[in-house]
């Protein structure tokens, strides 16, 4: 297909392009268009048809977005914008530098122009700054007939008409239908008596991350937004959700590995802003790894009658750190999912210390078994490494599944809890175990 | 609304239950049956409305689910089974031990049973193993009104009619069709003429992972799955694209950490399987780091000379694994979320080699400082430490960014690619550049 229109766009058959275009997908659109020069993109996106254009716009990159916007006429812009959903012409809008807002909106109704504005105020990753406006409202003295009827006349520009929303005529909503429930009932049924009254909403306020929740719970594919005084003003459709629950995992996905969480795509980041976002947790972690070398220097004496301990502090470390990492990445996606509360705390104490006896027991038998044949080392010794590993990871599960449930008990995020931190606070732990027993062991 | 409920349970008035819970929503009444003990559970369930009933069992937890269906009679079985949805009763039929199984297919009708066990044999994660067959299918000579007909005639039963699917007598598809461009049409239009041929659409056998990238990717909300010889056998709907999505999610940071992926929620979980699903990569990992103590070995004299080294074992470790994380956490999800594709492997290589000297001269330049202002080591010890520190971080991020880019190339995981095993590597090299460099360095 794509291949076809790429050899119509280089004989500059534009008519032939215009014809095979208008079959296909907005999205595929969007992705030809993006893999044409400049010139050929814009000539390309002004000869579709006004409808398809908007659709196709909103799925560009940004960066093309801006360029499109900046190339074409004010009556254009006004094409584009008056057919894209509100919620889609805010996203774009958020992210472009303020001659072209400016542009945009100068270009734009009064009453478009007051609703951008209003929708930009809303806080970022508020429900607000996610909904829709474009719904379909009923009232609930309707009948059927004239519900089909109603959504027959408006229906055209709505993000979605699956899902009815009836209002009264405060704009308070006071129940949802599905356009399923509506299309089987009879056409004299009265609204007010199919539709739902116990209707799952948010509030303009409400965090997206509330929002994804109450999706994933009740199955939802639209979700109604009020106000503070329950006024109906928008809705939250679920291709946003799928968005938002990738935004969301890949933030607590960089949190867990000691950075702050980029707001853009990674290769569109500049290396500086990249760089920035890791070293306040690299300088915090390598300073904290340093009192852990102080443990070391403190045993300085024992080390050096005997160096060959120095030898079994890689696997020490490595292994804590990664048994606490298992844990931690476990409960911190058990509590994310919502499958672990604080209120488990105890359950998983008692599983953790379980499995870290499973684990421990394990890693420590097969470590001795290679110390004493393969390695040869003196059986003392080995059995001194063996039960300083044991120990390390016992404590490094208990510390790995205890702190992301203490930090979320006092609203710290427990993405935090992950394996960089816990890393660092076992390995102090892990030294301090090992070198103890070691000085009791060989009493030095 | 709750506790009402509550009350009226305690006082055995079951008729007014039933009059308040039919109110609710199918979600809501699952998660107050669950919060009740089993006698009760069964009571309410059994007067719950036949037609909320299916409903609220596939809400219902697993363990439950099967109380339910060890308890109650064969006819009632049966309407169960025959009100859900065929996805969800293979769902649940997939976790079930074999005489639940069993008593549940003895008491379904033979055309029903046939299909569970086709469901049955689809491959785990397969678009056939999470598709349901209540879709409405149309025929392209239709008018409009005849569909809408067909759709009020048959589609109580079905999963979703937001998207309506056209096949033809060989029950091949031909075609997508919204409800909304179905309602929003002239009722003498023909159905040919409305409905969109640039069908997405999936194979039985395709991965549910590609499947839902293809949901992000077009925006769908259900999706035509069709088998070798292109006929429709069923669709594909959001919901449980958002479950898929939580799911990859899971198994993507369990890899992350080291994990064989869990296949159940982490309480319900023995501890017996926990450790199981860790010791591998456990093992596998402590053996290596054995490794990185080798070199330690091999530079024994150095260490015995100037015991103070061992100090910085673990700062320089404990900084390069925190690098490298970063790195392998940046890029494995963003080729998790299709943003960085294995060709773009030299622009990481150059970006990450910026982000490195940034953040690598920043850590050692303030390591410096520190060694020689407040531990007050010698400037000529301090340099050389912070030098290995600079080169750790450099390689570091060299092998966290590129690693998970070559494993994806292999048709590798680039999941396991993470934090532990690169943590392991980034040890042994940082370790061998810094007696590397020590030795040279102190001319031991």
């Amino acid at each position: 297909m794509n291949e076809i229109i790429m050899k119509l766009i280089e004989e500059n058959r534009y008519k032939d392009v215009r014809n095979e275009i208008t079959e296909m997908n907005i999205v595929d659109i969007a992705h030809l268009l993006m893999e044409l020069d400049k010139k050929r993109l814009l000539i390309l996106f002004r000869i579709l048809p006004k409808e398809i254009a908007a659709g196709v716009f909103s799925y560009i990159s940004l960066e093309l977005q801006q360029y499109i916007i900046e190339s074409i006429t004010d009556r254009e812009i006004n094409n584009i914008v008056s057919e894209l959903f509100l919620d889609d012409a805010v996203d774009f809008l958020e992210e472009m530098p303020s001659n072209v807002v400016k542009k945009v909106l100068r270009n734009t109704d009064e009453e478009t122009r007051k609703l951008i504005n209003q929708f930009l105020n809303y806080p970022d990753y508020s429900a607000g700054s996610v909904m829709t406006i474009e719904f379909v409202d009923l009232k609930k003295q309707m009948t059927v007939k004239e519900a089909l009827n109603h959504i027959r006349a408006t229906g055209i520009d709505k993000e979605t008409i699956n899902t009815c929303y009836v209002i009264d005529k405060g704009r308070k909503l006071e129940g949802v239908l599905s356009i399923r429930k509506l299309i089987l009932a009879d056409e004299d049924t009265i609204i007010d008596n199919i539709m739902d009254v116990d209707v799952i909403y948010a509030n303009t306020l409400d965090d997206q991350e509330t929002i994804a929740s109450l999706f994933k719970k009740y199955d939802l594919t639209a979700l109604p937004v009020v106000d503070n005084e329950n006024r109906l003003v928008g809705i939250v459709t679920i291709d946003d959700i799928i968005d938002i629950i990738d935004q969301e995992n890949t933030e607590d996905l960089h949190k867990m590995a000691a950075m702050e969480p980029l707001e853009e795509d990674y290769l569109k980041t500049s290396a500086f802003v990249l760089a920035k976002h890791r070293i306040v947790w690299l300088l915090i972690l390598m300073i904290s790894a340093t009192f852990t070398g102080n443990i070391i220097k403190r045993y300085e004496e024992l080390l050096q009658s005997m160096v060959v301990l120095a030898a079994f502090i890689p696997m020490i470390m490595d292994t804590g750190g990664n048994a606490g990492s298992q844990s931690s990445t476990l409960i911190i996606r058990g509590m994310a999912l919502g499958e672990i509360r604080t209120s488990d705390v105890l359950k998983v104490f008692f599983k953790e210390l379980k499995v870290s006896l499973i684990a421990g027991i394990t890693l420590a038998l097969v470590n001795f078994a290679r110390l004493v044949f393969f390695e040869r080392i003196d059986i003392a010794i080995s059995a001194m490494v063996c039960s300083s590993l044991l120990l390390t990871v016992i404590l490094a599960k208990m510390v790995g599944s205890i702190l992301p449930i203490a930090a979320k008990k006092i609203r710290l995020d427990p993405a935090i809890m992950a394996g960089p931190l816990i890393t660092t606070i076992v390995d102090a732990v892990a030294l301090s175990i090992y070198f103890g027993i070691a000085s009791k062991f060989l009493n030095i």
